[in-house]
């Protein structure tokens, strides 16, 4: 059964760094993620922090978001694969991204290490910052690194995290069936 | 550092059931996924074998999936929730739902369960089988179930999971940063 555990409150440690064991055990968990037919439809842009990378990552974040994503050890931009080679949609490119980064994801908890994903960020912005080609569509921004209960929140973003974590019920989740 | 160990070959075992329990845990661990502003853009149709829903299902899938299908202890229709409820589009909806899916697929290894994702089904004939709303996408069915390595399969579908499970490299994964 998955384990919840209290929520934390904080940021991350603005003086962590994720060594390369860690960074390759990240890539390889999202690697090994299984997708339609095998396309494996996403792509990766990884800045560590300090590097002109990240911080062409963080200048297109939005302001919320940089108060915080700033200090993350790593900053990955993650693109879906939308079309194949021959520009043909590819239908479960995000479907397939959003599963690399769940399983990276959970290897980062492995690991001890935090993860926070943003839809925040200007995708215009980041194609043109990196020249990204046409079949690549930046989907999010995945910051990972060291919880720090102490980090510095502002007030409005450390309100956001005080608020209960909230689901919906499975019974909710379940479509009835009519017949 | 994720294990992928060795590759199996075979198909569903067609006289288990999945107890209470364990649904539960598999619809909890879909539940708790992260999710852009927290919308939880999925919904799942749940059959079990022997019922209606399940067999509605099956009838729904392509033929080659249905040889092995039908012998999972569980199918799951997962549907994204693609609009708000002012009909706005959720462009996370895709992306989050399989996160929640891949959430859930690590649920059912730690349970020591069976999974195999098909996006091979008729998506209208879903669609009205169960009279989905137009704000639900179906976008996969999962089967869940017990390993069988001695389970029949037609030697096409044999074939292909005899072949050697292979990704891109990670290098390859990488878009590199121009500037």
């Amino acid at each position: 059964m998955v384990s919840m555990g209290p929520k934390r409150i904080g940021g991350f440690n603005a003086a962590h760094t994720i060594s390369d064991d860690e960074m390759q055990a990240l890539l390889e968990a999202a690697r090994w993620t299984p997708s339609c037919s095998n396309t494996q439809p996403w792509r990766f842009l990884v800045g560590r922090r300090s590097s002109g990378t990240f911080q062409r990552i963080v200048d297109n974040l939005k302001p919320n978001n940089q108060t915080w994503a700033q200090h993350a050890s790593v900053l990955i931009v993650v693109c879906a694969v939308t079309t194949d080679d021959d520009g043909k949609p590819q239908r479960w490119a995000d479907y397939d991204a959003g599963q690399a980064i769940a399983t990276l994801t959970m290897q980062a908890c492995e690991l001890g290490l935090h993860v926070h994903q943003m839809a925040g960020f200007e995708v215009d912005g980041i194609r043109s910052a990196f020249a990204l080609p046409d079949q690549l569509t930046p989907i999010t921004v995945v910051a990972i690194g060291e919880f720090d209960p102490d980090a510095d929140l502002p007030e409005v973003l450390a309100e956001r995290e005080r608020a209960p974590r909230q689901r919906i019920g499975v019974e909710e989740l379940l479509i009835a069936d009519q017949n």
